[in-house]
């Protein structure tokens, strides 16, 4: 038995997102269904984590078991990407320890989201950035990100539809930067909660633009009555960046 | 009387060229359809040129007249826009001399074709680049370039359903870089025949590939016997890059 690494990059448009839904194609099935037809078995992948319908991934993490021992780990990476649609690829590809799981054993994942704040958004990059057209307060945002770091309750970043145990997760960076007229969000965290990141990116272009009072963060997350997340940033600016293990 | 001259960036995926067609959406006409609407009253473009159907342009030229003399630019160009889908976007607006003509006052026009020749093209790539997974020889590609520069007859590299009187040209820049895995041929000229540049990259990749002999496109135009070009390169690849007057 042999347990595979996979670090896959997909472009999220034409997704539903990385799990199976009964709306559209999967990220996940088009790749399990790749695989099973190179290995010539029936594979299920245990990724990193879910991206939801739209969101991107710079680098997803997953693993399988095979009991297949002929086929060359440059054989499977090149005939799994021969039966992918381009907007779906593996990066690369090695055989890991039989412990190896790529969800328990990622440490931190980081995320990125790309926000363009001029008046005209190139038509190549539309599909990867959320179109703000209007001033935001840069200094204010920044300032804001600060509040998310440490190990905090994040509930108020979390959106219906979700049931896990703990909302606690531990938050090593969340930064934001600035090139031209594009604002980069990047926060590493050892998990996120069901629509987190897009949650806290509508929160802060909220106060970026003077809706929200500065502080609202530190508020929302102390739990003060009043005080409520932005609306759900849109899926394309979001992409998972790293999983770390 | 205003002349307006529109520069204007189009990712091509979606569309079936520049050019009016029956078989989908045009470029043209969705621009058309947006101009129109905001200065109320029916407007034809006149553009530096036509592109085919999944090629893209960084810069294309158009101009227009109207008699709508209240609206400013710069509502014009927003609500241009705003119109717009957001793979074609208006980059800038002016207005010109009554006798600027977008076509015929160009005096080049420079194209540029990517292509990918590593293993794994990125998934946010694929929709801009030739994915050619093999090894090219680059340096005999570099030296066929040379031999397009100059006025010639390019009539080796005209595809079928052109009409056009001279099939002479005047090339000024054809040249060949590498970035990485990346390829990307750059011509300037003073004109362009129909599939001229998708010809002449499919012919200098069979060159690269040793399906050609090294000089191929020195023969080529000068109408050896027994010398064809290269396939047409796909449309994905091309930009129409820069239109200079």
């Amino acid at each position: 038995m042999r347990n595979i690494r996979l670090n896959i990059q997909y472009d999220g448009t034409n997704f539903v997102g990385w799990q199976k839904q009964k709306n559209g194609i999967s990220v996940q099935e088009v790749i399990e269904s790749a695989v099973s037809r190179i290995l010539n078995q029936k594979i299920r992948l245990i990724s990193a984590g879910r991206t939801d319908a739209g969101v991107h991934a710079r680098q997803q993490v997953a693993n399988f078991f095979t009991t297949n021992k002929k086929i060359s780990l440059s054989e499977m990476k090149l005939g799994i990407n021969s039966l992918l649609p381009p907007d779906i690829r593996i990066i690369s590809i090695k055989q890991v320890d039989k412990k190896f799981h790529a969800r328990f054993d990622a440490k931190f994942k980081t995320y990125r989201y790309f926000m363009y704040t001029g008046e005209v958004l190139s038509p190549f990059q539309y599909r990867y950035v959320w179109y703000i057209p209007r001033k935001l307060n840069y200094k204010i945002m920044e300032n804001e990100c600060k509040y998310l770091i440490g190990k905090k309750d994040f509930k108020c970043f979390q959106a219906r539809g979700s049931s896990v145990k703990s909302t606690v997760r531990n938050v090593y960076i969340a930064s934001l930067t600035t090139r031209g007229n594009y604002m980069i969000f990047e926060i590493q965290a050892d998990g996120f909660l069901y629509k987190m990141v897009r949650l806290i990116v509508g929160t802060l272009v909220e106060v970026g633009r003077g809706k929200f009072s500065p502080g609202w963060v530190k508020y929302l997350l102390k739990g003060n009555q009043g005080y409520k997340p932005g609306p759900t940033a849109p899926p394309q600016g979001l992409f998972l960046w790293k999983v770390v293990y």
